[in-house]
């Protein structure tokens, strides 16, 4: 498996350039075969212009593929850590494919997804969950995801979790010290102490990753935001009104348009996701009935509900509204403060933002309390934080043990019955850094959903 | 406008890697602000690794947006003809955004669609005929249009108006000679046959070269086919037959659905576009009367009809489908050779193809029969193919003043009042390499339909 030389499309296709990716021993032979420079004597991080080209049998002569920069890499100074190369060529799909058909005919096998990458971990370039912060990377859409991959990346899991294992460690090997010393019984007691104190800190250190899960994973996925309202009271031009400045170049320059996006804004780098939003925009004067239901449903998925009024609601449809979003933040809006009619009032411990959507009255404001009852934490370089729900599971796993290493230091438990359990914890975290032996199938799960060609 | 630097996204969003190119005078110098290696010394076609950071003014630190592969690309040895820069960064639309963000921020303008091909062109790396070529490349999607793009972009156009402005020089050279002698009234004759016969050859030229057009834009738009017949003879189990095949693997590998590209085949690298034929899959008992327009409509925008018919058609039938397709290419397709039902029967000289749709007998001599239908000559590595309209443009025009050489020749007109006749031709053919000073409209118009990024 990691013996042949693997081949890729890294971009996507339908723009100017196209990049070809080839990782393995044979990339340089392979490629000699279809480019029309010779480059085994190339030296690493070199680009070199020229041509790919294909014997065809007709004609008898080279047909010209393509004109291309080729870049090289030498092992093991290459992201997979193998000779590597880089095709930059004209992004056409008939000259991808081209190209790619001309790869595998000369040798190469079609990368997995994410093959780079795993090859890149194999070779120690990378640990686990960096390689997994790659992913994160690509589909990183905004400023907090960024951040948490980057971080990510970097080593911030790794590291955090490298420091766990330097206090399990010296745990251990308090603990083996005990047994040495087992004979002396005050020497036992004061031990005890001590160990306890690491170990709960231990646990309370691996209890605030797993707890940080929560706000990984709002940030990730993006918060659910439900408008709800009566009809005409003005939803949909609010909503309109927060999308409508949440266009980035790269959508604009490729003519990508709103309608292939979900409904999303990022407010201060954290994403709100409109639920169900699909119906709101159209249909101002649906059946009532319908209109019900669905606002009972996108309230139980969301997390903030913006419930939009246009004048002082009767305590009937408060005290029904507040029924309804019992766990949820609520946020009132009260619109078209633009008309002279003058409702105006006030809540007590329930967010209160008078707006004019027609207008662009007080938006700011509105987006400002969207974020804060998010409670998303403030976010520092150094914080870490876990996105990855295979880290929360190991993370879950290590806190069960280390329940059973403070039961068993509680009770008394011999030291050997508790390293047992102190080696389970220490496996358990090495699961998520990829340190511990990795089988084929875990690894397998975790590239599976990577892009082709990274 | 071709003092600054330039930036722009030159891959599709959406994919594992994405190319940020940057040209112009200050690309390394802007560079230098984002980047967290020194390149000023950077060798030519060089490739560094390392991070594209902003400052952050809120925690006063470097804020690492992206791990990247810079290549460095020194005038006159790039694409452009000036210095340039290529950033090789992680797919993810929000570091492509943020790093033009910072490019933009440092100095940088955004790219105009086909700004770097026109600079290249300004800079005299590529002729006119050979930037409009690049578009196509990327453009290209078959054996054909990637063939026609391919030699133009390796000059093939360009040497051939070489070839006619030679011969153009040397008949205005010979004008010249017979006003040197104009007293000479025995040469004059001499002169004139001569000269008759070499506008006479380059008429013919030129005349070659307008006509490939058609082949030209028929390889280009892809040959329009229409699929007719009556109710439930197979009209949708034959195109589903046909179409199946024609799957790429880039197309595949990305997940790109059927839905949203054409209805094409691809029959020897030639692309034959199905007529209308969203509908033919879905209402097979659709109202007859519809049923008819559609019919005819499709009939009306084909070149080459497929009559798909289950068993032998009234005279009638016949007649009338023959009426309606007097200019068009007929093709006559038996379907369900499978069931027992015996229908043969022959026809004289417009083909009768027996298949059965479904068990996909006989596709193979369908699609050849397609394949000559269309009348697309036999291309050779060396023939040069007219697929530009503003070529095609300029050739006719050339032919209008060429007329009226030959006719001034015929009229035994001065030779002072034929050269200007001839100078106008070797003006209007040398618009198509861009020889002859070209305005700025002109390049607007060619260079709008580009990509960005190229």
């Amino acid at each position: 498996m990691m013996n042949d030389t693997i081949c890729a499309l890294a971009t996507a296709p339908g723009g100017a350039i196209g990049i070809i990716r080839i990782s393995g021993a044979q990339s340089l032979e392979i490629l000699s075969h279809i480019f029309t420079k010779n480059l085994s004597d190339a030296k690493a991080n070199t680009i070199h212009y020229g041509y790919i080209a294909e014997f065809d049998a007709v004609s008898q002569h080279q047909k010209l593929v393509d004109e291309v920069l080729v870049s090289v890499f030498r092992a093991p100074r290459s992201y997979t850590g193998e000779d590597s190369v880089e095709i930059s060529c004209h992004g056409s799909r008939y000259i991808l494919n081209k190209i790619l058909e001309l790869l595998v005919h000369n040798g190469c096998r079609m990368a997995q997804p994410g093959e780079f990458t795993k090859r890149s971990f194999l070779n120690g370039k990378l640990d686990l969950s960096q390689a997994e912060a790659v992913a994160d990377l690509i589909a990183s859409s905004n400023k907090a995801t960024h951040q948490l991959a980057m971080s990510q990346l970097r080593g911030s899991v790794s590291s955090e979790l490298a420091q766990l294992r330097d206090q399990l460690l010296h745990l251990t090997s308090l603990l083996e010290l005990e047994l040495d010393f087992s004979d002396h019984e005050d020497l036992e007691f004061a031990d005890r102490t001590e160990l306890n104190t690491i170990a709960k800190s231990i646990d309370k250190q691996v209890n605030r990753l797993a707890q940080s899960f929560e706000t990984g994973q709002a940030i990730k996925q993006g918060i659910p935001v439900a408008i709800v309202g009566k009809t005409n009271v003005g939803k949909s031009t609010l909503l309109n009104r927060l999308l409508k400045d949440d266009r980035a170049i790269v959508s604009d320059v490729h003519g990508t348009t709103r309608d292939t996006i979900e409904d999303t804004i990022d407010i201060n780098g954290v994403t709100f996701r409109f639920i169900d939003t699909a119906g709101i925009r159209q249909t101002t004067d649906q059946v009532e009935k319908i209109g019900i239901e669905r606002t009972y449903s996108a309230i139980d998925k969301a997390r903030i509900v913006l419930w939009v009024i246009d004048q002082k609601p009767s305590t009937k449809e408060f005290d029904d509204i507040l029924e309804r979003t019992e766990n949820k933040k609520l946020i009132v809006v009260r619109n078209k403060i633009d008309t002279a009619e003058d409702s105006h009032f006030t809540l007590v411990k329930i967010p209160l933002i008078e707006i004019s959507a027609k207008q662009g009255t007080n938006l700011a404001q509105l987006e400002q309390t969207i974020y804060e009852a998010a409670g998303i934490p403030t976010l520092s370089d150094t914080d870490v934080i876990i996105t990855n729900a295979r880290h929360y599971d190991a993370l879950i796993r290590a806190r069960q043990s280390l329940s059973r290493v403070l039961d068993g230091l509680r009770l008394g438990l011999s030291g050997d019955l508790l390293s047992e359990d102190l080696r389970e914890v220490l496996n358990i975290l090495s699961e998520i850094t990829g340190g511990q032996i990795t089988t084929h199938e875990v690894l397998g799960n975790i590239f599976k959903n990577f892009c082709i060609g990274k």
